[in-house]
């Protein structure tokens, strides 16, 4: 709150100080930003750079860093855009080459972005995966193989806990130890530590020199950015190629987070730098969001395989301006993302989905009840979860040696997390890995796996258990680091372990009860066949935790659904969601991408809450009725003439061209309403402070006769100028003549409603046909965080 | 468009005159309409008969028939009660009760629906197997049994094309026919016939009696009721009885059509029902909307066994406010209804899918052209299918013979329908089968099988051309008869027709080429294994001409893959829809549904379509600028006065009871503006028709000393009342002091995606504070029309 509490400004100024974000992201990390502008939150006049420059180029940088954008202004620059090409049609055949061009523009940027995240994709896993095996050794033969690949090439007979010849491991490269031994067992251990630490160390220092937004999971931003807001860089190349090679680096060193939120920041990185090749999209911010938003289906789609779960995650999570016609092709783009990625065959199975089952799922009513006792545990874990990392993320942010040294972090996180991973066979593997396991039924040879050897049932309680807690808290101070991690893999990765926990007790219970003579008709399943099967909880669970901490609904459950490709599971996910979202929500309205946009400041309207306020839009406007002595209701006018001399307006005619300049030198609000008189107050339109500086400026520069004295007209009676007088300054076609209004007693809801679905970016109160004041977006934001805070 | 054009309004009276569409429902189903009140179109003051009632029942009746609700006002209506309950709360135990009742009423609500609905799709399925199998014969041992079941139960083998000995065919029943004999053929063909034309001839009769509202596919409407329209009536009980009832007969009858759009009225029935259980729900039109969302999903997800389809069509296509939180619901209440379906089971085996295929889908890439060809050509005859249709309907309303004898009609249809179907192997059997049929592979045993023998492939060809000709005319036809009808069956077996037909072709092109020596390396793939498979085809086929006829894609494709059950299947679906989708647009932008809204004259605005105009609010509104003779831009305040004549207003103070009641009498207008005074005409706010009627009413009853020269203050600044002189009316209780308003110079596109976003009624046009005119929702709608056919 305090971080949006600078300066009464009435203005459209709706940048928010990211004071915060830029202490962790600029302010530790000076040593250069390659792809970010150096943004000074504390410089009053940031517009200034942007006056000097010339038509053009402003043309493209029509909005200042961290800067939201107005999308009506956006799209009417588009339909105009349109009405030209449309005119244009006629002129055979450019026009109508232009005319086609211009309709399929939007088909073909999607279809490269989707090309390119699948091949980006794939290329990522390949290298994550031969990175992460070289943590334990390397191919004799042909070192570019990973473990599996090495070991089918060999034609050996491969074991799922053994490894093959052809893979050596490091110790065997410096010795011809026993593998059972301990000095064996020490070297392994070394080695492991130390690629893990000198992955990490790489991945904070690539991050740190060349690319600060790189790290983090970027959901937060992207769903920022896709609601209208402006980050410089955010989306740009550099971020693009350190994200990718940070992420392998990251991923191989063994450290709790997930490919899969990059893949998406990765995926808007991609659309951004096609959108430059249609201008049409390139030029327009809200146009270029309709790319962005397909560019994140396609990073779910990609991330999971899942290109029906990526349209809805893209639809319910990330976007905010979401016309139907951005929904087919968003699918287009997931599903090109996904065919390619196929094509890529990055797992070596014809399997796009990450954690594939291919066993048939059945489950009985009565297990309905564990389930839902999933769903509460996920619900409550993931809120914990979301508590602890936003209490030391703060922490983070205001320790001025931790927040100055996130190499130093990384590397102790690192340290700790190899070195105590490695003794628990379930941390030790990916989490990728331990997934599978987990979700894999009891069948075949159980003779070697602790995980279906009932007889070792207290060996893997205590492991399984183990691994929870472990992942629980490391992943707490992961996620969040300067390298590039994501949420989705740790958390699937905590619910399968508490729903493999759950399975196999409740498999125990329902043998127990099977054993008791008499009880036993109650059950015509058969366990671990078609009943109780662990594997089916360990999913459940995944579900449940990853709902806990997202709070998706539809898209995790559909996610979860292509993930497996089971249709039978759709309903214990469904109820599991169901209570770890209810209780969840429950105990903290927010999950842990709104959390972290809370966190840090940014500007983000959220389309889904319902906000049952009692507030009128006069008692949000600026300026302020509150700050005023008390009035009473029927002197409201003579209030209202104080108030007045608040709000910084511009007459319709009368103001000269002295009186505009020093206005702008006064004030620092970016727009100005316009109105017929002082003392009228009646509205014509709204100016921005960018439009009329540049106009004076080029007055001054252009028009000898313009002098501090040329009076500025706004309305259409410009009377003829006296010859050697002062010429008057024609302002009519900078002017905004259809400025949103509402009435001072507009409920706020309907105020916030019109915000969210119209994307203004201020809107002017009204009453009685005059201006009383203005609300912005950053208004709006404050309001609705005191009303939430009280 | 003539049907928008009766007297030119400015007020928010959106009501439409459906004259054309009661005259095809009322005017010709006039011996009685159990469900629905007698509307006359032409009487102008409909509202006057809510005038009489009193507060109470006016809480529930707040709209009147064919009217459009005003989004706003019932949410705002809706927080209030909502602020009540949370007061509420600290009263332990009865508040925190009510308030958790009140939180969990929408779950419930929608618990039941799907509940309901799945039963109800179950009994009507089970129902319409049963009686559809009656044409041919009956189980001579258990009557109630159909055809399948009936032989199942005699543990006799059965073939897929002859019968077992306990389904008793007709002509057995008479007489010992052999069956290969002319007279057998000839008995079978006119039970036929006879059946079917009874079955229809009830279902139209039902319909007609009891409900004229159950006739049709009811989609449409379905749209424009969540859009925010009210038809009385149309989600009554009598319509869901007579719906299902009529249904059942409907497709018993073997007409050319399909249950799943009346599948979805009747779930949103279920869901109008159900709501009125829940007053949060029953009593607020707009909340009301958020179940039979819901609702709509549910009736997908039982017509096709498609949950995640269900809810995507009705955020696509069906429904108009889609908050997250109804996505949700609308995905539990389309779970459960799949749910329960699956358990009552209503086609014997374990699939809720209505046509399963249990086959891997394997294709190659050089078929995605053979696709692209099919989804050009299912483009083409979906336009085709629509134009037709819409020519026929046209001339169905115009025409007196036609128009009046609906029942004629339908015997006629039925007569032509069972006669010629009869004598095709593909027609003869339900359009269910017979997709079935066309969806399968060819394998096992192919002799009994002409779709699979290549030897007979001549009367292949010619069996499948003449079933899809037929299919094709008497859709057209049977399209609009007033029997319950869908059109999604009949699309998908047009489909599924020439996608078998193009399999064929295709595979016996790689069959010869193939044969060529020299190119069999080209083909790595074996013919019906791996590639060519002509089932696959089928399904693209029917993907198709459904998305040509009904416009739909992210669903229909989602639909299409949930009603197959297969992943692999999701490319050649999305190609040909997508090039379905093109080739379509580009013949004609209006889907069926859409098509059939414009030709009833539905106030359905299209939240889809993107209006690339050049005309600003004050070209639109009414009154009309363009009335005036053409005047001078500078002279545009004196052409104002002129225009402020036709506006009527009620200024603030200064109005007598007397003065209101004639503006009441005067004008039929359902709502004025309320300025400051007649010259300044500056906005205070909007009072609607009917307020003032009831104030007025009120006053002049309770009141003795309020007359016909008391002043009306709408007001604060009341004086004080002389004794014995008239009493003034305080009014400002009924203003509404947050009217939204626009500037006259705002663009259209700006204007109708207010409406669009924040469901108006009305908004007011102002320039420079002064009201200059009105806007409402039918006026956005002619105005988009005359664009549209300009």
């Amino acid at each position: 709150m305090e971080r949006l509490s600078r300066s009464g400004t009435q203005s459209d100024t709706d940048e928010v100080e990211l004071g915060d974000h830029t202490a962790t992201i600029h302010l530790d990390m000076t040593s250069g930003s390659g792809s970010s502008t150096d943004f000074n939150p504390f410089s009053g006049n940031k517009d200034d750079t942007a006056f000097d420059v010339n038509d053009a180029p402003t043309f493209f940088s029509k909005y200042g860093d961290f800067h939201t954008i107005d999308w009506q202004r956006d799209l009417a620059r588009d339909r105009l855009r349109h009405k030209m090409i449309k005119h244009k049609k006629v002129d055979f055949p450019l026009g109508l080459l232009q005319s086609g061009w211009d309709a399929g523009a939007g088909w073909i940027c999607v279809l490269f972005v989707g090309i390119a995240a699948g091949a980006t994709a794939g290329i990522i896993d390949i290298g994550a995966r031969w990175m992460s095996d070289l943590k334990t050794g390397i191919c004799a033969d042909r070192f570019w193989l990973d473990r599996e690949h090495c070991c089918w090439s060999s034609n050996d007979t491969f074991f799922k806990d053994d490894d093959c010849k052809a893979w050596t491991k490091w110790p065997w490269m410096l010795n011809d130890y026993n593998s059972q031994s301990f000095a064996f067992f020490l070297v392994e251990w070394i080695f492991y530590i130390g690629w893990a630490v000198a992955m990490s160390t790489l991945a904070v220092l690539f991050v740190k020199i060349f690319a600060p937004y790189a790290c983090g999971s970027g959901i937060p931003e992207i769903k920022c950015i896709l609601s209208g807001f402006v980050i410089r860089g955010y989306l740009g190349k550099w971020t693009f190629i350190i994200k990718s090679v940070g992420l392998i680096l990251s991923s191989a060193s063994g450290l709790s987070l997930g490919k899969e939120g990059p893949m998406v920041h990765l995926a808007c990185c991609i659309g951004n730098i096609f959108s430059y090749l249609f201008p049409k999209y390139g030029m327009n911010e809200a146009k270029k969001r309709e790319i962005l938003s397909a560019s994140a289906a396609a990073g779910v789609s990609v991330a999971f395989g899942a290109p029906i779960g990526g349209v809805l995650f893209s639809l319910e999570e990330a976007s905010y301006y979401f016309p139907l016609k951005t929904m087919w092709r968003s699918f287009f783009c997931a599903l090109v993302a996904g065919i390619i990625l196929r094509f890529v065959n990055p797992f070596g199975s014809d399997q796009t989905s990450l954690f594939h089952v291919d066993y048939m799922m059945k489950w009985t009513f009565i297990e309905l009840v564990p389930f839902a006792l999933l769903g509460l545990f996920g619900g409550i874990l993931g809120s914990l979860f979301i508590f602890a990392n936003i209490r030391w993320s703060k922490f983070r942010k205001n320790n001025k040696i931790l927040g100055s040294n996130p190499i130093y972090e990384v590397m102790i996180i690192t340290l700790i997390t190899a070195s105590t991973a490695f003794f628990n066979p379930f941390t030790r593997i990916s989490a990728a890995s331990m997934i599978q396991q987990l979700f894999d039924k009891c069948e075949g040879q159980v003779d070697d796996d602790v995980l279906c050897d009932s007889n070792r049932l207290f060996t893997l309680y205590g492991q399984l258990f183990w691994a929870l807690l472990f992942k629980f808290i490391i992943t707490i101070f992961t996620f969040g680091i300067k390298v590039p991690c994501g949420l989705f893999v740790p958390s699937i990765a905590m619910g399968a372990i508490s729903g493999r926990l759950m399975g196999i007790t409740v498999s125990q219970i329902f043998e127990s009860v099977q054993a008791t003579p008499g009880h036993s008709d109650y059950f015509t399943c058969q366990l671990g066949k078609d009943c109780v099967m662990p594997g089916l909880y360990a999913m459940v669970g995944a579900a449940a935790v990853l709902g806990g901490v997202t709070r998706m609904t539809v898209s995790l459950v559909v996610i979860m659904f292509e993930l497996t490709g089971s249709l039978e599971f759709i309903v214990p996910t469904m109820v599991a969601t169901m209570f770890s979202k209810w209780i969840g929500d429950g105990i903290s309205k927010m999950g842990i991408y709104e959390a972290h946009i809370e966190l840090n400041g940014y500007p983000f309207l959220d389309s889904k809450g319902e906000y049952p306020y009692s507030t009128v839009a006069s008692q949000v406007m600026r300026p302020s009725i509150n700050r005023q002595p008390p009035v009473d209701e029927m002197n409201v006018m003579s209030d209202f003439r104080e108030m007045k001399n608040e709000l910084s307006v511009i007459t319709e005619d009368g103001m000269t061209l002295g009186d505009l300049e020093s206005l702008l030198r006064q004030t620092d609000f970016n727009g100005f309403p316009v109105v017929i008189s002082q003392n009228t107050m009646h509205l014509v339109g709204f100016v921005t402070r960018r439009d009329i500086f540049l106009a004076l400026h080029t007055a001054r520069k252009t028009q000898p006769y313009v002098v501090t004295n040329s009076t500025a007209y706004f309305s259409d009676n410009v009377p003829d100028s006296v010859p050697g007088g002062a010429a008057p300054l024609r302002l009519r076609k900078i002017l905004d003549l259809a400025p949103m209004t509402v009435t001072d007693q507009t409920p706020m809801e309907t105020v916030i409603d019109m915000f969210r679905k119209l994307g203004l970016r201020q809107v002017l109160v009204t009453r009685n046909g005059k201006v009383l004041g203005i609300i912005t977006k950053k208004d709006i934001l404050q309001f609705m965080r005191n009303e939430n805070s009280t």
